[in-house]
């Protein structure tokens, strides 16, 4: 009932402020709702002990908007981004942190519903939120909520998975369909009644990636999430690291007829589109088909496909065969198609 | 030579797009400063082989305005600010993240005076930037740049620091002046002329802490660096927290004659202002001298002083002896005084 009395409420600037206001908001919402041992010591840190072995972190501030979106808001995505960032390094994720920036005057509704949301996501994913930050900046200085979060994982011995490790004749490999997170926030920003059955895509990817490296822990090279700049940016990025090429063959990448047709009347290519419950794996040649059948077999990599190959390339670009049998280069995103997708 | 491509350049959206624009802006700002072998990966993770013993994370989001005051400046502040909290559990700190969002039209070069600074501060420390994050928000949609840094440390065997543990009799020390960062913020937001000799105190404060737990381990109960709501509001977490009370000694508080002066023209309470390099210790009574002692050693800690104690008290409440001898309580601070002070 503590919350009721927020329920027509706004955030002020003495949310922020370090007094009792703020102890309010953090005992009524955020330790109410992330629930667990550690917030509930009411410190500016949390300890921990890790498990034997190597940890990873990572860290992503989250400005997405609209806050709210088919298939997300900018809670579960706080916690999905960071996880998956975490993940891609072949890691379990085991906690997490979050710092809010919320503009005075926010609804006290909606951050809890951002906050509940956030919890769901955590808890699904079996990684607590043990410590935070709250911050309230005057109105006009912010846009609603901004969110950053940091994940920790542990990865176990055996596992070398790096951005560096692509080499010729590894195959690619795709989870699923491309460019579904990017095409659900521009449908709900600019209201676009055709592309109103587009869902975002945010999901939580370690659990899939943990079965991938049951199967093949040591042919499994790289893993990237291709949010920001789709899948093109996150392939330069890899063939850039690894000083390689990729060849890409544009029928095996799967795209929804939906946002196929959003990206055509949008002018926009599905390639550059962000993801975020999406991974590209690249993989020795001879395990591609058995992490296939595995991602398969997991609800967030059903319709997984071989997208292609790295190849030998001194000037290390992307190319793609397309549709009707041409080969093009898949450059760069020089500027910005989509600001604030996540 | 590369950055002075942006020397008078501005950041626009396409530095958070995810294309090469941000590449560039990742090699030619962050990896160039930040210098270390975890960002040169360029991954969105960073791993590392932790030492044995209990680890410790904490967040923080920075929303200073200004962001040059004197003293320092937002990515000075963001490291000491987050390194602190790490170190009140009594850990030695070894990882920092970095976590930007940045407005666009923000000035490059007032982002790189922002990153040399923070790489400043964290090589002082001792404690590399490994990983991080860079998002751009619309002009109008954020007030220059929001920087969230997250801090990992680690905390020696035998040390048992928490807010939990102040008990009646123990002694709360305080590691030296209060207010100078929350009069140095007011002085330079208001251009107060009287004022402007008021330096901000932000200074990591774990090396001191180191100094203090290796002559008295066992006796250190509880740490708190008191940022917003200064004193007033720390001393009043603890003493809930430990569900206890404190009596302080207002004539052994220490006070700048500038800060003091600067307060009472404002209207503001010292006890109430921010500061961001000092720390308030509750120690076992025997320990206190030893504790001081040590305190006075470190140039953190010149003025370091005995300022009251711990007491039994069914309400939990900060209670303190005036100059002129009254007595009256230290309420939790309601609103907010100073907003955007960290």
């Amino acid at each position: 009932m503590v919350s009721s009395h927020f329920s027509d409420a706004r955030i002020n600037l003495s949310h922020g402020g370090g007094g009792r206001a703020m102890a309010r908001l953090i005992d009524n919402l955020f330790i109410k709702h992330f629930a667990n041992p550690w917030l509930e010591q009411r410190s500016d840190n949390a300890v921990f002990v890790p498990p034997p072995g190597r940890l990873v972190v990572s860290t992503d501030s989250h400005v997405v908007s609209p806050l709210f979106f088919p298939g997300g808001d900018i809670g579960s995505l706080a916690v999905h981004g960071t996880l998956n960032d975490v993940a891609m390094s072949g890691a379990k994720p085991l906690y997490l942190t979050a710092a809010f920036i919320i503009e005075e005057g926010f609804a006290y509704q909606a951050l809890e519903q951002i906050v509940i949301s956030m919890a769901a996501a955590a808890s699904q994913a079996g990684t607590p939120i043990i410590t935070g930050d709250t911050k309230v900046v005057e109105r006009g200085k912010a846009d609603g909520v901004f969110i950053t979060t940091t994940g920790i994982g542990v990865v176990a011995e055996g596992i070398d998975i790096s951005s560096e490790r692509a080499v010729p004749g590894a195959s690619v490999l795709l989870s699923g369909s491309i460019g579904d997170h990017g095409m659900a926030i521009m449908a709900s920003r600019e209201q676009l009644k055709f592309a109103s059955d587009i869902v975002s895509d945010s999901a939580a990817l370690h659990d899939l990636i943990a079965n991938m490296v049951a199967v093949a822990p040591a042919a499994i090279r790289c893993l990237r999430d291709p949010t920001r700049g789709g899948i093109a940016a996150a392939l330069n990025e890899l063939a850039q690291q690894s000083g390689v090429g990729m060849l890409l063959n544009e029928a095996a990448i799967p795209v929804q007829a939906s946002v196929r047709a959003a990206c055509e009347i949008l002018g926009l290519d599905p390639l550059y589109v962000a993801n975020e419950g999406k991974l590209l794996c690249i993989c020795d040649a001879d395990a591609a088909e058995p992490l296939l059948q595995v991602m398969r077999h997991h609800p967030l990599g059903r319709a997984a496909a071989m997208i292609g190959q790295v190849v030998e390339d001194p000037g290390h670009y992307v190319e793609m065969i397309t549709d009707f049998g041409g080969r093009r280069i898949v450059d760069w995103p020089l500027g910005e198609q989509l600001p604030r997708i996540c």
